[in-house]
């Protein structure tokens, strides 16, 4: 439409029926992103394997069955985030095909098989109680078209557990670690790696852990120099860096 | 050395001086670094091209002129960050071709001109105080063999400027955002590209931006997906893992 | 009836039955609203075409209803604000022309159809979930006699969203902005008019966004000059700000 | 430059080498800026009579000197905040007519003598030593073209002050009102007038007042509704918003 | 008891049993407070007209009902505060006479009549949300044998009704003053009467209220000399301060 | 003036040259203060034997000295606080008489000898660094007309010598505690007294003290229910508070 | 299993299989804990006497369970801590021995009847509701091999109650003390005491304790140097550290 | 003194001056220390090897010096923390055999070479900027009698040079572990070994560091149980805790 309106400008220009100033007038006041710049947008996510994502909290399971099933249409993968099993029945009636992946507290259907990733994600937990943040990782970063190796309940205070596993550190392009608590996991593994290591912050503790708030500043502050962080509880976003970067 | 206890052990046992219980019993008492895995530590930065750094705040001079000297002896790149007029003066004086990076704050001597990044980093700065933490990105991440291009002044108050230049943006494998205040262009830059995006907050601003924090917040908290964070005026650590992910 | 009191005092000395002095001291121990200042303000509200409101959250269905009833009698336009479904049946019962406006979770009474604002107050929301704090901004502005437009779901993340539908900030004489994460929206569209910006923080985020006070200190630290902010998720104040301006 | 590249794309049209479809693919490609609107900016701020300003905090007396002559010769006023008796000395050099306001810490240069604001701008101070970012408040709107009007040192603890003059109060479009410590004098103010109350916590007041904190959350949290807040010490950034509204 | 012991020790000594050394070393093991100070203790709230309080929140109805039995049973005031109706009909149960203040959450047994307070206490709430910790603080006062005035919803931001009522205050010889939001009424209070001011932080308030954070800090920040503060929410703690000082 | 204007309002209406009507509308716009009101406010200070106070942090040397000459002046005693050795100097050349208190950083200068206070005030300090605090807080109240009495560096790590010392605490009116670091002191001393405590949280400690946060916490959750709480080394309010309670 | 492949490289190496270069090579590449540092771990718990633990809060009943009867077939003692009767219910059905410790809201089966503790722990509460903490640390103790003595209700607004009980801490060799609200009573204990003191601050108080914090900050800044400290509510850790303690 | 005061009472008892009842009387009266208790005080300092402790910060070298100098004629170690050069000069002139410690920024003079600890206390670091603060508590722990072994520059992003050195670690009877930025170490350390760990967090780092409070945070986090933690750069009462560990 707005291509169109463009069109007929040059049209009316070719046609003489208006002159080069009055062009450029008109086209100063044209909206710009109608010249096609949010078309690319349109077909970006599907282009670049982004898959669909609804954040399902707050969200009844109606809702979020709906945007799952109008998502799916577009084709590409669909992802719904901490959706919980009511969620996960509502999707299901509407797709059949939505599998649930009940740690992660995620909906997924996976309509593209394309490996976007040039090599492994490995995922690392500190805690057992840690494993659902880390499992959202896992399933954004293989919902994203990555190959995802994963070491759970590999804490600081028994360190020799993460030594006795780092084989699944070592050939894996971008690790994710999640921990809360203390937020001790990410120094330790960035040491160990010489590849991006993409922290998450989990609210797991109590008391002085103020809501994953010292796991946080631990990882803001981490010694190692190639850990970045992302927010507290977002296994979401640590899986998209880490397909992000992945990709390249 | 260690090795060569290693080894001692293995003759003993071949010429059956002891027993195969004696070895296992003398193993178990060794540090299991003394296996090897320390040397593997000690030859990786320069393996990998990675700098020696300084942290010059909270040094002498003299400190950090000395540390440097001793450093550059390694060969290798190496970097001074955090250093004064006066740190370079005394460094200067011992190692002739250190050069100065005022903006950045940094004293830097290049020994290795490989280019250890596939592609191009991209920093960008939203106001012009937000500069000096910027350049201490660059310059890291040309310290570790990469191709930096950057945009200054960029702020989200003036979003076309922004949008003008994105060009810069265009060919980036990786993208460093620098911003104090409300720290909010890291969420556009990672709306407007496809790779993965290194937010620093800055400590630029007064009042309620205490001391960086409203900056860090705001981005991590980013609605961007593509974004990860470091420490407040953390130039150095974004430049290190924009490197790490470059080099992929 | 104090007006009388005064009256008084003044006839007994018009009749001499007092003296000046004794007329300056009656008058020094008369509480001074007396004399007429508190009638002012019992009738301004009204005069001003300023609504009558009520929070309704923390009180039960029949007391909003009562209230609102009450006040409905006095004239002019009702607003109860945090009001769920239950609060509207109520109020409903006792006035029968009582409209709920759900997104907004609030309850309407429009008696007074005066236009007091000059022009259009617009309001922006960042997110869709920021969509309940924008109604009740846009709901307050209504009832305060305003014109308004609004536009949602322009995050700074797709900021060619916020750019291509720009027109309905262009006549706008104060925009009101609403956004919860890293709350950077209010500071584009600061740079993007050249009226006054409310910037309305919301609590949507989880994590670090640590209920709204991530997007008030980055509003807060708006690098747009024209920003000011009211408290999180204060949709109301910021309706208010904003017709108060508009009358002007 | 950039609308000859569009003039040279509708002659080419025009003369017919090229096609339609050729011109839309050629302008989608064009930085839409190039299109004419990054001039409008250029231009914009002298247009709307929107001051140059420098915040000099930062930055050293030749800096802000040249920057201030810089500015000045774009016409307009011109305003350098938050400036010590060093700055102006070196600005006066470079710029005869330069004009020092003390208490505001600011630089003034007025050439342009247009009142844009309507109405008056009331600024009113709590106590003594919030004074300096009142007046840099008014200094800003000054500067900004509107007529003000001062009231100082009228805190809540001593209300009877502030009622006794409140005659500043009533024919302002628009108050400014800075306060440290409690901060509690926007409430009142803005219990008293039925204009925009633009609130200004100060940095004034010691141990718990945590650097203004206590003042900001004060306002943020103010009862009466008519109230909108901007950053600590911002007095700036009050006199801007005042300016915006007063010239509505 | 222990009085007794002391004696024997002196009897013994008195009829030569033992000697001055052995009495020495003897008191030296016995534990102080057996020499009657704990008795002091244990008849102190008794004889000071003190009442004794139950704070039932986390207790079960049983709990409470029990424990205010027991209390009765030593005669004086008893004062079950942040009570429940469950609360108070199990007490009611054990105890015909008590009575429930419902606007206060109390359970209160006046046992003594006596009138230990020398003149008025005086109560205020700037909004009719903060009347329970109002009324905690009332019910307080007269359990310990105060005569009370009270004063409700005179907020700051209508300064004229407290002006108006400010006769309340002119004869109370100390001042309780509760406040959510900004808190900035006990200020105001404090600046129109020469008597202490007992300041009450209330959690009434949202968003940057962050649960009568923003109250407290105003107030320990008042410009009023004459204001101290007890904790957020503590009616009790209001009315047990200002009955201290009353008596005096 | 103001009360002339008032005569000159009753003497018209005497006079029959204008009407009650008139003479009502009149008084209507008279501001309020102008009939008395704040009159009374001009002289309280002096008549209640309230010092004039000066802060004198921030202030140089020599406004000062001229706002202490100007203030004795008045009449009534004069207390300077936070003075350095340097606003002494400044203030003995134009007062002969003004005394320096060094470790309370105070310049006195008592006019008025009479006892305000009804009995005695008890200042305690829990250490040697809380001393400049207590001793504010002691010239405070001898300014005010108190007997005074301390006792000093008696924390609660050794909380016999607090108990050996209780005898000081014994006929006192109203106790005021200063204490830093976990600011436990007051909690023990209301349990030992049955009159008002103020508690004055001080700055001293480091790290996790957080300038006084931590002692300011503890007050205000203190066990004891007689104590109320002031800001963070505020000495001056804690004696202010005291006065008034001692003088009930 | 791991030992055996170090054995079979020693046979190898001894009957002449593989060179000495090969052995270390090899070596190289096992994973260190292969060597039997690993197995240290998994024994250490057991000969230590250290229980294992199970944190039952987000676990279900049956999950609960399950934990605690697999770790009750390792031998040794087991502990369930945060656990609710829901969940000893379950666990009681697995482990017919299981004992409830309802106030310390503990499972526990005491498997290992051996004094690891060489002295007596004592375990200091400052109020009633504090009990649960200071339970769930002497259950933890008793758990871990110690005799426990308790002090409960001795908070430091009656200092002579603790004062006269003070023979319980007098052969303790490791203190708990457990306190919430202000948190004082470890530096009260800590200067009575010549051993060691665990403080545990509780969550237990309202307003400003912000749920622990405030007795946190106290504790760390406590003036007795005998203190050290554990998270909010972390009754387990201070038995754990206490026990550590008393078996030196 | 006081005894002789009780002998007094005694002897007249005895000789049949006053009655049992007067005894009882005037021994309610005596300050209960001077029975005895005060002097167990005074003399158990030196008795238990504890030094005499002066903490340097906000005292001038002349002050030190002096307390310095008292505290050496009672014997025992005396200790001067946070003393500058210039503070160890001051003292050097008054005690010729002070000795300075320039890391551990402390003045020692050890005048009993008693050997209290048991075992060996170990003191590690993370980083080298957290030696001063290692050095204090090493400094102390040998102040009072334990032989001390350290371990620096240890941090947890390069683990093997940890376990390279456990060693040093594995006859420890206690450990203290020294860190700052996200303060990992000890839960680390907390792994590795089976007897306390005192954790004192360094104020080391920038940004979110927040001067130690995110290594604070993360010690009262670590999921190693053995760990206690005490004040940000404690490491005096690091030392000391440890020390009353030991003579266990």
């Amino acid at each position: 439409m707005n291509e169109s309106a463009l069109r007929k400008v040059f049209q009316q220009i070719k046609s003489g029926r208006i002159s080069v100033d009055e062009a450029v007038s008109r086209l100063r006041h044209l909206p710009f992103e109608d010249l096609g710049f949010a078309k690319v947008d349109h077909h970006r996510r599907l282009r670049l394997g982004l898959p669909e994502v609804i954040f399902s909290r707050g969200k009844t399971p109606r809702q979020v069955a709906e945007i799952f099933k109008r998502m799916v249409a577009r084709g590409g993968n669909v992802l719904a985030t901490k959706a919980g099993p009511e969620h996960f029945r509502a999707a299901k009636k509407l797709v059949r095909k939505a599998e649930y992946r009940e740690l992660a507290q995620a909906i997924v259907l996976k309509q593209d098989p394309t490996k976007y990733g040039k090599g492994k994600v490995a995922v690392i937990s500190a805690g057992t109680s840690d494993i659902p943040v880390a499992e959202e990782a896992l399933v954004t970063a293989e919902a994203m078209g990555n190959e995802v190796v994963h070491l759970y309940d590999v804490g600081v205070a028994g360190i020799h557990r993460l030594l006795a596993n780092r084989i699944v550190l070592e050939d894996a392009r971008v690790v994710i670690v999640c921990a809360g608590m203390e937020g001790a996991l990410p120094s330790v593994v960035g040491g160990l790696v010489g590849v991006p290591v993409i922290a998450v912050p989990t609210s797991i503790g109590y008391g002085a852990a103020f809501k994953g708030l010292a796991a946080l500043l631990g990882m803001l502050n981490s010694c190692a120099s190639n850990v970045s962080v992302v927010n507290i509880d977002n296994g979401f976003g640590a899986g998209y860096v880490a397909s992000m970067i992945n990709r390249l």
